[in-house]
């Protein structure tokens, strides 16, 4: 990939200077009205923020938008696609027909889903500092979340409606509490053929222009009913402008944006190949798994998706940091940054020199990152059975313990969370995890190296291929009544359990712990203090001008909508369903779903389909309602190109662009499609 | 991985500086006989060097060495892997129960098997370079290689007893034309249990310390009558000591040491990630496809285990490209060398400057290399059924042409090997294949992109799978009569075929082709011309005091019997068969071979089994015989650490470290665990 002259100027803009017009990804209560009105021409208020945060939902680690006065929620069907699959069976099987009700009775339940709305921010950075000061290493680190879990318990309680969460912002220089109203029946309205959201597959993912129909409906219940929800977004299904002002509400996941040049080498040279290489292999396992049989491609439909979306997006990173342009304009503004620090006596003495700090620090973490990645980060390679027998065994001990002294995790305020995820019913399938797990268990041991003690422990006398069939083929864990009773039966009730997959977890508590303990002492705490004197500097130099890093929670963006030119190409702002008949080739993945395909007389191939975007958004701003001036949806974002994965590192005005699915053709799908006239009115499209 | 400081010192010593004592694979006509004996306190002279030349054996890209008068070979149980996977069926599976027959009659021809003895070294530089001159771009390349096929078909003719090569070296410095009595008739003699060769698997591959019985002996026939080698090396079955003198003669693969960092750069961001991450997923489709059942499990033995070594060398270069002193040190050792070609103004005048011309370069470099690689360098993803359409597709239209105009692998001095290779007997597993074939064609549409005008060409209208898997199960290609008769039946019968997979060679021979002529010219020519003008400069600078990159033909390197310091841990320089004993936990790959374990009474647990050398090896080298001061062979190199994968781009003396197989550990396990009475005999050991 070859780079255009831009971005050595582009990249000057980037954090920690000033940011650039459309960058940022700002929280409700900084967001710059003024800058953005200036910007863009419009004339948003107050009260229009208030509205569209309200309006905004987190859904897992997405986002999605109240479309309706009655709970209805649009998101993409790749954040509802999980749901879609656990309604499914391989006989009835949604994911490949679409999940098309003819009126609410028909709406199902999505197993675990839970939906959050954010309805308050309060500043705790003095309570958080405190908490913390004078202490260093593993200290440092318990005491901060100790702190975290007892306000967040004051502030909730046990009431399950809310969830309250301390957030950190500009790595350590602010905490906000955030409480969220939150929804546990969250129930599938609608969703379109699998095909129709993700014609093109893996490899249109990351690229436009691109012709999905990434979009569907959920809704949120209380009691039985559907939620009240007057300050929804309105519908507004007119064809989007070129240029027109566009803000994008949702829940970006995490950006690196503040991290130090070291840091990024770092990330450069150790933790992201070491996550490309071994992802790749389980890409290639699971690809193979599928390909096996029709029963298995079935059941290892979202891995897969999952890991190639991972997969796209490493490379694209990769991209980026080998992109001596890029990575020079980065350079440049951290060396300014630092002159800017020096030149300033008092601050110096404040904050030290947190950049050779991190520097020093970096080959602690290129040692001890491999086993954190693989013991905790990526433990049990993505296995549902996994994860749920970690969350009975853990949840378990650490609820013996005080909430303030526990795994944050499973502080009393987050434990409602981790329930609702052990107790929903969604179907198990476990040779699909015993792939996961076999993978897990042989690149640990291949990264660990066999002599690492660590190994002896994971795998005792086993195989890493025995142990995984034992555990996946031997655990009842799959049936909801069993970790219902492990769960409610507590710590006794685990220790007695013969569940292979509950006695593996024990044995290996000490080792996991162990190196997530020494990962966080020595490396996680002094990142943290140093960051923390980092965002000192940055407020002291900068003031509140910049955004902090995404965190997973809730930010506004905005920008118009726009399309690029790279390397002499100039991309469009639009597609339309046009588009979409001549790309398809009727080989998979370049089929047209067959519902839309027979619809394809009855839709203008005018019709606008998806659009690029320049906010700055990331993954898990999935689902996020593209929202116009008035206030009014157009569209929900979906994706970004492969080029804007460097966003993680830095926003490029010239380059970075977001994909949505519009409200045009949501319409045009539900109406000439999929037959969702209940919908449509329900929308008040006439 | 963390780096000792020793590094920094020790780069500085690495090419184009003078090479340190014990570093440089050398060519036989350029060995530094005096050095060599200081270095070691040895006293070996030309006749020595004639001898162990001429007991040295060309297999494949392996190495073996002679060792009895009737023509006995002694090499790798991974070198002779192939041959034994040829010779078994899962019925009779000579993998798990080795190959020991009780006299020479028992004694199988390996498939496609070729042996080469190197007899003549002739320089050919004036005529190649002269060839060249005045040319650039494809014209360059085309002239360079007609006149290396005329050269070699002047020296050897139509005569299939001889092969003739001309050889680059020093990246075009010098050409020399090496001539190789060829033999065609190589039959196994005796592999002892795989799991014996493989005591550890992946795991311990490129480890040290080391517990693996990597021998197996060929024979070498003529006529149906062994070959007689009087100069054979005498078998000393004596425990090797410590700091012992020991040569090592073989054919290292490639090095890339005289790379320019701009150059290296290259490898390090585009070259080795993306090799590196497509093939971490063909590891995973491998794996996943053998864990299915045990007859994929045996048909997937060696691409498992030729694809996991591949890996792994590669993620021990891509440790040593993020080290920074050692990369620190080849930059200044190039610094240095620039600096006195910028002092001499006549020098300076005469080669320009070609660290810029390649520095320049690069990005053209990164633009085609990924197609390059997949539509030529990766092309088939290993598939046999491929590799024998393409070579009986472009076999025949290449015949059409002169010599001199062909892809330089079917000139006339080259179609003996060839035809070798496409008639031997060796049975197909097309399941494989197509995992092979699926894997190759998924990822050159992902890496080149969809949307690139080359896929359509490649993929028509069918999926990568589809087409996989119509290929491999239409093919008739692996009956050896088949393509025979397609071979004798040149260019017309090729057109007639209605074998799928020669259809699809014959469409896909426009767009691999222009790929190829399009990386040649635009990559390979002007690199191989700035190449040339260093290797002048060089010459000037240093003379013939240095050795040039591995170029796949026969070496002799020097150094000692050695272990190594790394991280404060001490590596001692032997294992004994008691070690083994000790390391085997009995689950794979840590169980010790069945007949092997047998003779655990039998063998003294202090009898030395491998031990680590400084010698300068890189992959090729396997199966190199190791041999004493004295002319005689104590053993066989068959591996280097994972730490001694830097030596790609430089020698560490302090790290740098060949794994060999000692004849003391052969000796025992042949009289002990092996019944191979009759070899012992031929051996001359009492």
């Amino acid at each position: 990939m070859r780079h255009s002259r831009l971005l050595i100027a582009t990249a000057l803009t980037m954090i920690p200077a000033a940011a650039a017009a459309e960058e940022g990804m700002w929280t409700f209560d900084n967001f710059p009205i003024a800058a953005a009105n200036r910007d863009l021409g419009t004339s948003i208020d107050q009260k229009w923020l208030d509205k569209v945060r309200l309006a905004s939902v987190r859904i897992g680690g997405a986002s999605g938008g109240l479309v309706s006065p009655d709970g209805l929620v649009l998101t993409n069907e790749h954040v509802a696609s999980g749901c879609v699959e656990d309604l499914s069976t391989p006989e009835r099987n949604y994911v490949q027909t679409g999940f098309t009700p003819q009126s609410r009775a028909e709406e199902r339940k999505c197993p675990g889903t839970v939906a959050e709305v954010l309805t308050a921010i309060t500043d705790v950075t003095a309570r958080m500092q405190a908490a913390g000061a004078g202490l260093s290493g593993e200290a440092f680190t318990r005491a901060r979340s100790a702190e975290a879990g007892k306000i967040e318990a004051e502030a909730c309680g046990a009431d399950k409606s809310r969830r309250c969460q301390v957030v950190t912002l500009y790595r350590g220089g602010q905490f906000k509490l955030y409480t969220y109203r939150r929804y546990t029946d969250v129930r599938l309205a609608f969703a379109p053929e699998h095909r129709a959201a993700a014609f093109g597959g893996d490899l249109d993912n990351f690229a436009f222009p691109r012709f999905a129909v990434d979009a569907a409906f959920l809704r949120l219940y209380e009691n039985g009913q559907p939620v009240k929800t007057p300050g929804y977004l309105r519908w507004n299904a007119a064809p989007p402008q070129e240029n027109q002002p566009v803000f994008v509400s949702g829940s970006p996941g995490a950006t690196q944006r503040l991290l130090t040049q070291a840091q990024l080498r770092t990330v450069q040279d150790v933790t992201l190949p070491l996550e490309q290489l071994i992802n790749s292999e389980l890409r290639g396992r699971l690809l193979q798994f599928a390909a096996q049989n029709e029963q298995n491609a079935f059941v290892a439909g979202q891995a897969i998706s999952g890991i190639e979306n991972t997969y796209k997006r490493g490379f694209g990173r990769q991209q980026s940091l080998i992109d001596q342009r890029f990575m020079a304009g980065r350079a440049k503004a951290e060396a300014e940054f630092r002159a800017r620090v020096a030149a300033d006596a008092a601050l110096r003495q404040l904050i030290g020199d947190p950049w050779t700090e991190l520097a020093n620090l970096q080959p602690e973490v290129a040692r001890l990152y491999p086993g954190y990645y693989m013991l905790e980060g990526r433990a049990g390679g993505g296995s549902q059975l996994y994860n749920w027998a970690e969350d009975l065994v853990r949840g378990a001990i650490e609820k013996t313990k005080p909430s303030g002294e526990r795994l944050p995790e499973y502080g009393d305020a987050r434990l409602a969370a981790v329930e609702n995820g052990l107790l929903a019913t969604r179907p198990t399938y476990p040779a699909l995890d015993e792939v996961q797990l076999a993978w897990w268990l042989s690149k640990t041991r291949e990264i660990l190296t066999v002599d690492d003690p660590r190994i002896a422990q994971v795998l005792g006398k086993e195989s890493p291929e025995g142990l995984a069939a034992r555990l996946a083929r031997g655990t009842k864990l799959g049936d909801p009544a069993v970790r219902k009773a492990l769960w409610d039966g507590g710590l006794p009730a685990i220790k007695a359990s013969t569940d292979p997959l509950i006695q593996f977890l024990l044995r290996i508590q000490d080792v996991t712990r162990a190196t997530r303990t020494e990962y966080e002492a020595k490396v996680q705490a002094p990142t943290d203090r140093a960051s923390e004197a980092l965002a000192k500097a940055r407020f002291a130099v900068f003031g509140t001008s910049l955004y902090p890093d995404a965190t997973g929670t809730l930010r506004l963006t905005y920008g118009r909508l726009r399309g690029w030119t790279y390397q002499g190409r100039v991309i469009p702002y639009a597609t339309t369903f046009g588009g979409l008949w001549q790309r398809a080739t009727g080989a998979e993945p370049f089929d047209v779903a067959p519902r839309l395909l027979a619809a394809k007389d009855r839709i203008p191939a005018s019709t606008i389909l998806d659009v690029a975007a320049s906010t700055d958004t990331i993954g898990g701003s999935s689902g996020s309602p593209a929202i116009n001036a008035k206030g009014e949806i157009i569209g929900a974002n979906f994706d970004s190109t492969v080029l804007t994965q460097r966003n993680a590192y830095g926003y490029d005005p010239e380059l970075n662009r977001s994909v949505l699915v519009t409200t045009t053709a949501i319409t045009a799908a539900l109406r000439h499609a999929y037959g969702q006239s209940h919908l449509l009115a329900e929308l008040g499209v006439r």
